[in-house]
């Protein structure tokens, strides 16, 4: 096990009927900024909800943050913020609006004179304005961690940020609310969790017994519940397992003593600012061929995966190992999520080089737990997708 | 699932070499009182490394705090912080010494004229004096939970307290510690985690999948680990698992949203009470005859542990389900820890009805994940375990 530095100071608040307890994690005195996404929640009843637990608050409020929150979007959010003199945020959607909030809760305490500093130099953010967040959409697990993507139009860009002043206060976590979410939204929820869990445990053995174990509990929870969430989103025990799985799933626990890989996510990260595809599904695209074309360095975890999670006991660890890419390819049908580039676009032939030639164009540090994916290895990945 | 909220804001700082990081941890201008117990910190070295990385701060020292942490020694502590002018506590030990520690934590604030009040009313405490941990003995989780039992000679009471405020700012864990601890405390920190973990999980299924696994986790995390531990204390992969599945199994995690039961632990206090038997071997003494006392309550919870946990896959419900205590009993064996209230003591004829008496003249609130365990159901269990 490697050495780890591990705290998150989130208050969950889980369960059906819990925006009750709302008024109660604001300070009385708070001046609220109410931020929310493309309007589905005037649509389903939570903005309903929300206000009328604010009632006792001064609210303003700031809708239309889009998915792959925009920079240029949130700095007008950012003027409210200053004009308004908001002493308290609440984010209520999910991971593209609370880590919108992230930037806002940053930005507004910053006293730098160009926010977007916060995300290029990078600047660690040690105290942000403190927010809050009513998660709409299970998938992110931006609801308990300390992190945010931001996607900047203009320049092409899309940076992370975080640091330690970035916990939200409190998050609620409803599971009735998945009822509402259109099925599609589910399927890469589940898809997007999943990986979140590969990306920390499908790399080499670490001598971490019980984060691996961890991480096989997040995956078989989410093999056990997906399919019925797809099916009847109102199950409120598969919903709420669900839930709480895409929580635990990126919330910082199973990574902590483990070598981590994250080159999915990168990789991924392009076929959506090519293409628009999903970020859930550019994972179902390049994960399984990632593991594929790296079969020997995580083979062992790949075994151990497929022997654990999927139950497969028969056969070499090399053929273990290619019964757990094959099942997870399987799964991924099964939730309708196809894991073939050409589904998505007419339009791939030589996107691997392109993909290859921008990486390299920016400098990329090599990537995957062992650093050593090189923008051509990228490229014969992107290309075994197709 | 059940509704639940979870916050654990401890910052847990893992692995070898942890100790240097120390003195960033604790406020520059802060007056420490390092606790600590019988003295072994003197014989294994940690007391030298705790003073070196201290040496910039005013340290005030008070050692001794016995097992069972003792409510007039902690009062001479108490009266050192209030004369020393104290500002921030440090326990160097294990489950006892910081125990102690989070009472004197919240006497140190309590306004109240007699800080006996916190326990015998309680008083839940929501903000306390600023302490962290050292820990040298893993097997109570109190190094990342809020919680304290202490214990005080003159009444013959042991009583729990604990609140918000009462969360160690941080806790340095560094597994190589293990090598210095005596074998039968080895023995008994395996079997106190087992038992906080099966605490929380033999009940009653509740729909929660994530939390079983979790717990499950643990469970087959001790089951591997535990054994090399006691073989080779210097193996680093078996104590880290050790170590962070001690905290794990009570850091509140796996309780959340699920039923927990706890006779186990009430029903053992009272052999620790009269026979002064280590408290872990009195889980192992009566946890096993609890569940076969309460196998119609407990046994889809039973069987579903025989199976995921122990392999179990033949059998029906009951055979499966009395094949998970057979289990748990062959492990403490092999642990070295007996499961037989008569090879820790001859005196044993008539303790069952002492015991039941003990707790119905208490006026005992009825225990278990049902509510439903009387003095005579504990009887009863009390003379399986002969």
């Amino acid at each position: 096990m490697l050495n780890f530095d591990f705290k998150n100071p989130t208050k969950i608040i889980f369960g059906k009927g819990q925006m009750a307890v709302l008024p109660k994690e604001i300070p009385a005195d708070a001046k609220i900024l109410l931020l929310y996404g493309g309007g589905s929640i005037k649509k389903n009843g939570i903005y309903e909800q929300v206000k009328e637990a604010l009632s006792d608050f001064e609210v303003v409020e700031f809708g239309g943050i889009p998915a792959n929150p925009e920079y240029q979007v949130l700095l007008k959010a950012l003027e409210i913020i200053k004009s308004e003199k908001i002493t308290f945020l609440l984010a209520v959607g999910g991971g593209s609006v609370i880590d919108g909030t992230k930037f806002l809760s940053s930005a507004a305490l910053y006293e730098g004179e160009d926010p977007w500093e916060i995300l290029k130099k990078p600047i660690r953010t040690f105290v942000g304005m403190p927010f809050g967040c009513v998660l709409t959409l299970p998938a992110t697990g931006s609801e308990m961690n300390s992190g945010a993507v931001i996607t900047r139009a203009d320049s092409k860009e899309k940076l992370g940020m975080g640091g330690p002043g970035l916990f939200p206060q409190f998050s609620i976590l409803d599971p009735e609310v998945i009822q509402s979410i259109p099925v599609r939204q589910l399927e890469n929820g589940i898809v997007d969790a999943f990986n979140h869990v590969l990306e920390q445990y499908i790399t080499f053995p670490a001598g971490a017994s019980l984060q691996d174990r961890f991480a096989e509990s997040i995956l078989q929870t989410l093999i056990e519940v997906g399919p019925k969430v797809i099916e009847n989103p109102s199950d409120y025990a598969a919903a709420s397992n669900f839930m709480w799985s895409c929580t635990m799933a990126l919330n910082g626990l199973i990574q902590k003593g483990v070598p981590t890989d994250w080159a999915v996510h990168a990789i991924g990260h392009e076929l959506t600012a090519l293409f628009g595809i999903d970020h859930a599904r550019t994972l179902a695209i390049i994960g399984p061929n990632h593991y594929q074309y790296n079969f020997e360095a995580k083979k062992e975890k790949l075994a151990q995966y497929a022997e654990r999670v999927w139950g497969i006991s028969n056969g070499s660890v090399e053929e273990k190992a290619q019964a757990g890419i094959d099942k997870t390819k399987s799964f991924y049908t099964q939730l309708n999520v196809s894991y073939k580039l050409s589904d998505y676009t007419a339009d791939y032939n030589g996107v691997a080089t392109t993909i290859a030639n921008r990486l390299d164009a920016r400098g990329w540090v090599k990537l995957g737990e062992n650093k050593n994916i090189t923008p051509k290895d990228v490229e014969k990945i992107v290309e075994m997708s197709y």
